[in-house]
């Protein structure tokens, strides 16, 4: 029932914007109709901005491409990356809404197990409308949903739960394989369906897809920054990890919750492990010590706002990762800059203090 | 397939025991025969010793009474609870197999959404050859199951996992919750199949059922306590629940995995609620001291052994946990005499070191 059924009013309608980054037209949208027709779309075009990309008839969009980009952000825009779908994060910025869902355009709707069309969109709604539990593991998984619950042994202190700031959506078909894993099993598909929704524990780092993603803007927007990825930079592919690390900590330290698990899209297209290899290599390596910095990484107390930790994170990425490779001081030059932007283009409101900090 | 074919030459036939603790005749044993049969039984029986337990023909088993219980330990039997299931860790001491598998005798054989008999031992069996992953999430689950991998961002470092101590499985049916819900919602059925095992991320504790639980008996045996439960203790319930913390803050400071979900047994009988909550009342309130005591133990690096680690826990237990109740007291001293039959029923090759600790 969770992911099968169109609701007559989509929920949240007037409080989520659904953001696409793309180089081509949007044909991907037709099989999304019934599910996204009624939701605003934000489409952050890359790559070349004189191309024209055609969005199917009825639906209702924005579409920055990057002359838009520079002349809204001015010289800020330099933390909007460039040929690389990490641009996708300037369409978080400019909404005004609560709610963000982002896909990528070669997603589309996967068939739950009784062969009936899975609404993405309103099971990461109901994910993040629901409290997340990252203090305690529930082994029923999801203790919110229908027919589940707290099992004996968790403790009732604990069951109010937490916000719930993102929803971490899977993959049917093509799994989200790095490179290395691509070229060893270039043909593994994913076709296990796992009915389960879970919150990540406190504590707990998680490598986070951009694919099929949702998140409250106004509990965490300002860090889900995609980093400088693509034209210049020495890395791609790992924006959304990095924004994955940068938010979990931020989530812990706050007291939110990360959800991850349902709902499934059907991705259908691999790309290139030999030109992934060469965007990721890098990355292969600085992962090895960007972990455990993430790991190991506290924000004091008085960082009560999104903003104040992802200042001070990028402090700590400046002091730490600098010494990994120089990248990482443009890096942390670019998490200043982002949050300035973000700022700038949400003047009241942005900065909503936490209750749970320092929990 | 992984749980639903019955194999020519049952996995670790002669290096696993499967222990029940029970005051009925064992018919629910029927059901069994394909998956037990060849397989060894150690039962400890509770309550009435002079009370006859029927088994069923053709099983190779061993059984203990109280009077077993009282002339195999002396006065170190006071450590093994009377009425209450917790006595089954009688079972893990006296057993010489590397492999314990624990189940209730009101558990059945579930089948798979497919219609198929799940084959729970031989899951459990694959939860434990294969390593686990606890040090960062893995969002496809078992990264070693047949059809699934590590996702990208996953560090390769981290890729050869640690070796898996315990093996959690689950219950259709009737669900484990405690007497409260059982109260709530007294016609709550599980009967959502989640086709997933994971890792219990490290630094997070869970609610460990006894249900349907598999272990290494080597790696973690000695910490597989039930605890003072039943007659003449203030609590009942909570057996499988304190081993269950203690093993995972152990398996945490070794390096050890704990995992949880596949396979599914079919719990046919609920408790009465009533009797539960005069069980658990207490446990429910002290389990809101007793989780952060657990959630911010730590043990020194020179705990290399599980014998080592239970014994500091012990002291713990005695210096932090006394003060929310004498009975912790009691507890404490009773982990320690444990210890003490544990080690004299298995003189050599009890003490594993672990290169792992102080990880």
């Amino acid at each position: 029932m969770a992911e099968s059924s169109v609701s007559p009013t989509p929920l949240l309608k007037d409080e989520l914007d659904i953001v696409i980054p793309t180089i081509r037209n949007l044909d991907f949208l037709e099989m999304w109709r019934p599910f996204f027709q009624q939701y605003h779309l934000i489409i952050v075009q890359d790559g070349d901005p004189n191309k024209i990309i055609k969005v199917p008839e009825g639906f209702d969009y924005e579409l920055y491409n990057r002359i838009d980009i520079n002349r809204i952000l001015g010289p800020k825009a330099s933390c909007i990356s460039f040929k690389d779908s990490a641009c996708r994060c300037f369409g978080y910025m400019v909404s005004k809404k609560k709610y963000i869902y982002t896909i990528d355009d070669d997603c589309f709707v996967a068939k739950n197990p009784s062969g009936k069309d899975i609404n993405a969109l309103e099971q990461h709604i109901k994910n993040l409308l629901c409290p997340s539990t990252p203090y305690f593991f529930n082994t029923l998984y999801d203790p919110y949903r229908d027919g589940a619950d707290f099992v004996r042994g968790y403790p009732f202190s604990l069951r109010e739960g937490v916000p719930t700031a993102v929803s971490h959506g899977l993959w049917l078909n093509i799994p989200d394989y790095d490179a290395p894993t691509q070229l060893v099993k270039p043909r593994e598909r994913n076709t296990r369906y796992v009915d389960a929704v879970m919150t990540i524990p406190k504590g707990t780092l998680f490598p986070m897809c951009g694919m099929n993603l949702a998140f409250n803007r106004e509990l965490i927007g300002p860090a889900m920054y995609f980093g400088l990825m693509g034209d210049g930079q020495p890395i791609g592919r790992y924006d959304d990890m990095w924004a994955g690390w940068c938010i979990k900590v931020i989530c812990d330290h706050l007291g939110l919750g990360v959800k991850t698990g349902l709902p499934y899209i059907w991705h259908s297209k691999a790309s290139n492990p030999f030109v992934n290899l060469k965007k990721e290599y890098k990355g292969i390596y600085w992962q090895e010590e960007l972990i455990p910095f993430f790991q190991s990484a506290t924000l004091p107390k008085d960082c009560t706002t999104v903003q104040k930790c992802y200042i001070e994170l990028s402090k700590q990425v400046r002091a730490k990762l600098g010494k990994v490779d120089d990248y990482f001081l443009k890096l942390a030059d670019a998490m200043v800059t982002w949050i300035e932007a973000w700022d700038e283009l949400n003047p009241s409101g942005g900065e909503l203090v936490l209750n749970g900090a320092g929990k």
